[in-house]
């Protein structure tokens, strides 16, 4: 490692503004209430669960959630997901990394808990993060008509639309925010969405999204087909396995094409297996299955092709698979690096890769997928560390190598490329246009 | 690289006592007879029945072994294999690796038997390589009421229970090692395997541990069909390849149970194929499939919350799902580097996402799956060199990105770490509680 | 990273001559005839048409091609592919990189056409890339009864008597080539291959050579069921997919029997999905699948062990299934980097697995696969420089460890490792014997 030259990246990079094209952060109260809020956060909860060796059930209370994960923080000392919230201590509430194992417990609670209650927490902790622009995550029936902040980017979720239709009540929910009669008729239901769609364009919505499991399939969905599952919805009954997925297959196509409708961009998280681990906290009960391929999309890709899909992958073994999507297809745009596959050694991987092979204006840097305004910059952090390794290796190869084997990489243009990915990209791939 | 960082660490971790989790080393002949004995281990053979470039057969005799494998043994150098047989010839022999090049192989034979049948040698070999702990493999009716070796720990290997029931003649050992009629009845059998449990707890069994095949699933198992199959083997009867599966489903839940009942762990060994290049030696045979996922272990992690399942993979692609199992699940420890992935390249990237996402108690450095105790020392010595360099390379981003953004790692940090997931976890995890 | 380490291995690498033992370069036409036969390599219009996020159709023209690319390079800066284009530039053409900046289009045409026009350039281009062999893409149809140049050797490509034999006219152009009527029977289509194996034998070809869809699987197919589908064939009919993988199970073990019989290398080439991106440009429409494994080649491996089958695969995931083929198999030989996989992260990966567990001669180590000889060097020289890494890494790695732990390697013995991977397997491994 050339520790001058990673120091020197690393540095520019902090000094750059943030975009985060991905996240939890709640419009009306982007920052943790109580160091519970943040403790509480699911990467803690599953942790202290996983590494206590017997599940425990979570406490709702924000106290009690400190005490769930504090006996177990030890055993967690240099992993990344504690040093996320080390670097929230150091750098939001002033304290120092040490003081969690010198101080009592009451004292470290007491003290984050004096710097949230002030008036002046998430103005200062917008600063210091130096944050320009936060997507959202926002379900179909919330009401953003209050959301002022043009920091704050609503994203319209739509994983209550696609899978969970039957158990999220989205007949019910649907009728409520439209004043439709959103079950009796799939054209009845598709001016629902239509108006869905044309209040989160009005907000200058980023993308829809939506979660998939591993190896999903859009299939073809006859209109019949489509109708009578739309009516068990609207009868409030549940979905069979094949329903379920026969429901997803038909929603994801008509998704694609509001998204076509409205010129936004349609983002794809793919790979992710809910409520695997039944004796998971909350959030904590996810997997991926390393055989979940991304050719069950082909068929979509092929038929909106005006359509930007940014897609995201939580396995390591569809990185390669995504690259190439994006490599060849002009509408599939790699998306960060998401949940089990945002660690150091698979981002490295990545970002390497699609340095290599891939258009400068194909892909999105990072996101931090954080669930409330403080996670964004010791995750953003995390991420251009490794982008300083990866991008010093590069300039070190290109002094080696020659200008007739690889471009002369400069610092200089090599900061430009940080900024392209993570700052341009977002806003030239992202957005209703 | 670090040159000195790296060479610290490694000098450091030369120094550290060796507990080898998981091992073939037969205990009443710990160490080889003759150098056939060590020449002949499966990985020299394949690699010379593969580099000759036409099959031939692997003769019995050990010093028609070492004639096997002598003349392709230049291809072999510089392979990590062929580096473990060259620290036995420095370490134990005290033969320097040149002199395989520059001398007959006669003298390199007579002055290694020299050694091997010097009475101090098995003490020689246990005292350079410091070794205070060996896991053994060991049949269901192996009697080990002998063993007093407490350095020793008897694990019960249930293969021959499992997929090998119809072949290995189950019934019929089962018959002779508990006396009892155990093809009788399922109830029968359960009191046959419940002695078996009950002699290896006695013998304080380190863990059951069993081999299953690529992308393997547990199912549900009716007492009915597991009972026709149970008469089946009491029969002599060959399974065909459903009944093969159903009957290993059956088992490995039945193990489970016997693993909760006498609080010991159940080692999973997940993805390798047997007997599929039909050209091969012995044990060369084997191979494994990139799509082999783990999900199909999911209803048993579920079902036995209680049950430690320490869980090995020989695959890479499912080297993150392993880590993300041990990640949110609080009974499943990633168990070292095994086999086909345990190679330098694949070893480096496991170790740096467990270090990086996983808590410290959670997984088991390295174990040497040798078949004598001489392989123990050059296989970790591989593993310690690979860690050193992980390690240095964290301790180097440390020191750059200071404290808001890593745990600042140091030499010592990063032996106690070392000592951690070698020596601490494996003593934690493992074993009869 | 050692910069002075990697330099001087880098540099010796430069100096080595090339045998490329898999191109497209045509025997009559080895060198470009115009910029835009280079610019229209599909790696450049592909990356065009993905950057420019809307598919547009590429003309024919090479002027025009060269207008299909042109705005988008800005785009391809620093990635690999277009460094390739680069080291063309400044090593044939001997236009600098910044000019491609900094002058206008019509000058860096002109000046690479003058180039290109000149009548030692052919000659030119042998000489700078030290080219002394270069393995070619051969139809079963061709004549090559005037191909004198030795540098240059026939492999035979199959894959028009495969997947694409119905679409491809087999029957038809077999016909024609051998005045056999191919399709009557399966004794007189045996015929008719014999004659093009021996026709090729005769030329000296290198290997007969296949690509495989991911997840391929050899199955036996009885003669009754292969000579109805001849019949097809011979009708002009066309498959459905069910026959059209009948019918290539069939002729894979046809084309093995032959290989056997000519005594050839059977060169599979693992994965590629044709056609999947409706949109693409030519050659720019295919994926793979990241859960394609190999296991379906099993029967096939087993079946031929006088078979030499150098293998090569598209994916990464196979990556290291495909290092224990080599590793086990006699008749397996890992081959080099292929497309998407050859990128400078995936080949540190393959190249160091394969130097740490495979003998010495048991794999190869690159090829260009490109279709005009321009493109050999450059991109022979990426590989250089990761090989170079990895060489440097495992000498830097025996500094530390010692001669108890791994090999001592210098930079001579690294050297010579290149050479034998490089230039001594493709000759030792490949070719009629």
């Amino acid at each position: 490692m050339n520790h001058d030259l990673v120091s020197t990246l690393f540095r520019e990079f902090r000094k750059l503004p943030i975009c985060d094209p991905h996240t939890h952060v709640p419009w009306d109260k982007p920052c943790a209430l109580h160091l519970g809020d943040l403790l509480g956060y699911h990467y803690y909860t599953e942790l202290a669960n996983s590494s206590r060796g017997e599940p425990v059930k979570l406490p709702d209370d924000p106290d009690e959630r400190i005490d769930y994960v504090w006996p177990h923080l030890p055993k967690l000392r240099g992993t990344v997901q504690f040093d996320w919230m080390m670097g929230i201590s150091e750098i939001f509430f002033e304290i120092p990394r040490g003081d969690w194992w010198s101080k009592p417990k009451h004292e470290i609670v007491s003290r984050a808990q004096k710097v949230i209650r002030d008036g002046s927490y998430v103005q200062r902790v917008f600063e210091r993060s130096n944050v320009t622009k936060v997507y959202l995550t926002n379900q179909f029936d919330e009401d953003l008509s209050r959301l002022k902040d043009r920091r704050l980017v609503p994203c319209l979720r739509t994983d209550d639309l696609v899978f969970n239709a039957a158990t999220a009540k989205m007949v019910e929910r649907l009728d409520a925010c439209t004043k439709l009669k959103s079950g009796k008729s799939l054209k009845e239901f598709d001016k629902a969405l239509t108006m869905v769609f044309d209040r989160f364009a009005e907000w200058k919505m980023g993308y829809a999204a939506v979660g998939l499991p591993p190896g999903f399939a859009v299939e073809p969905v006859k209109a019949k087909v489509a109708e009578k599952l739309l009516k068990r919805l609207a009868d409030g009954k549940k979905f069979d396995r094949e329903q379920k997925f026969t429901w997803a297959s038909f929603m994801v196509d008509r998704l694609a094409q509001q998204c076509a409708r409205v010129n936004a961009p349609f983002c794809l998280m793919a790979g992710a297996d809910r409520g695997v681990y039944e004796h998971g906290v909350p959030a904590g009960q996810d997997l991926f299955s390393c055989d979940g391929n991304l050719r069950g999309y082909d068929g979509l890709l092929n038929k909106y092709p005006q359509v930007r899909f940014p897609m995201m992958v939580v396995s390591d073994t569809a990185g390669l698979e995504l690259v190439t999507e994006g490599w060849i297809r002009h509408n599939v745009y790699p998306f960060s690096h998401w949940w089990y596959a945002n660690n150091p050694e698979d981002i490295r991987r990545e970002v390497r890769r699609r340095l290599d092979v891939l258009p400068r204006n194909k892909f999105i840097g990072f996101h931090s997928d954080g669930y409330s305004l403080e996670f964004v910059l010791p995750k953003f952090n995390t991420f251009r560390l490794q982008l300083a390794l990866v991008l010093s290796q590069k300039i070190e190869e290109s002094r080696i190598a020659g200008s007739d084997v690889t471009e002369p990489l400069t610092v200089e243009a090599a900061v430009a490329l940080a900024e392209k990915i993570m700052l341009k990209n977002p806003d030239e791939i992202l957005g209703v246009k």
